[in-house]
């Protein structure tokens, strides 16, 4: 169910490349992958992205600024874009420079509607 | 100029609360904050999310996704924009959750343009 969620995503974003759940102990819980997203090495990426995921969640406690609920970097060839499902796993998707990012941020957050009391544990 | 360029983005962004130039040594260039970015620390934000942009260029770097070019996160309380305007200065902008996000990151892009130049030591 997991993965089927992850290919719609995908499907309705143009240029996405990844889509993963990702635990923000570093630990993946399902990916799907288009083949330029495996040569940009995006499923590295996820790993390192989770600690990115983690540093914020410490600002957002240490300022009170809140839970965290997005976090988002644009790089030169790729952007990654991720929306917690709860405190202890996030979904992230790759998105291609000339890609739609506004609609993938939308399927992320329908994804997180859909997805939040599964992850609720 | 700074200055001027910052209250600019702020009066043009609906729910702006603050707008940073800073270096990512953490080092803050100048600063634009509205009551409200001042109750939320959102000058202490600045210096902590300097962490954060610079982790994300090293990400960029170690798996060759090219150069950092944005960094989003939103918090329940507010989201913080961050754009880049050379390897070692971005530009912040802390908006409302309720806030037009999207005017923000179109000013913040334009001040990339208008002020890349002075940053590219």
């Amino acid at each position: 169910m997991f993965k089927e969620k992850l290919s719609e995503i995908i499907e309705r974003t143009d240029g996405a490349l990844a889509a993963v759940i990702m635990g923000t102990d570093g630990i993946e819980v399902e990916k799907v992958l288009r083949p330029e997203g495996r040569e940009l090495n995006l499923d590295v990426a996820a790993a390192t992205f989770t600690s990115l995921v983690r540093s914020a969640q410490v600002i957002g406690r240490e300022i009170n600024l809140g839970q965290e609920r997005e976090l988002l970097v644009a790089f030169d060839h790729v952007t990654i874009c991720a929306r917690l499902l709860s405190r202890d796993y996030f979904v992230m998707l790759a998105v291609a420079p000339d890609g739609n990012l506004g609609r993938g941020r939308f399927e992320l957050r329908k994804a997180e509607l859909e997805l939040a009391h599964e992850f609720a544990l």
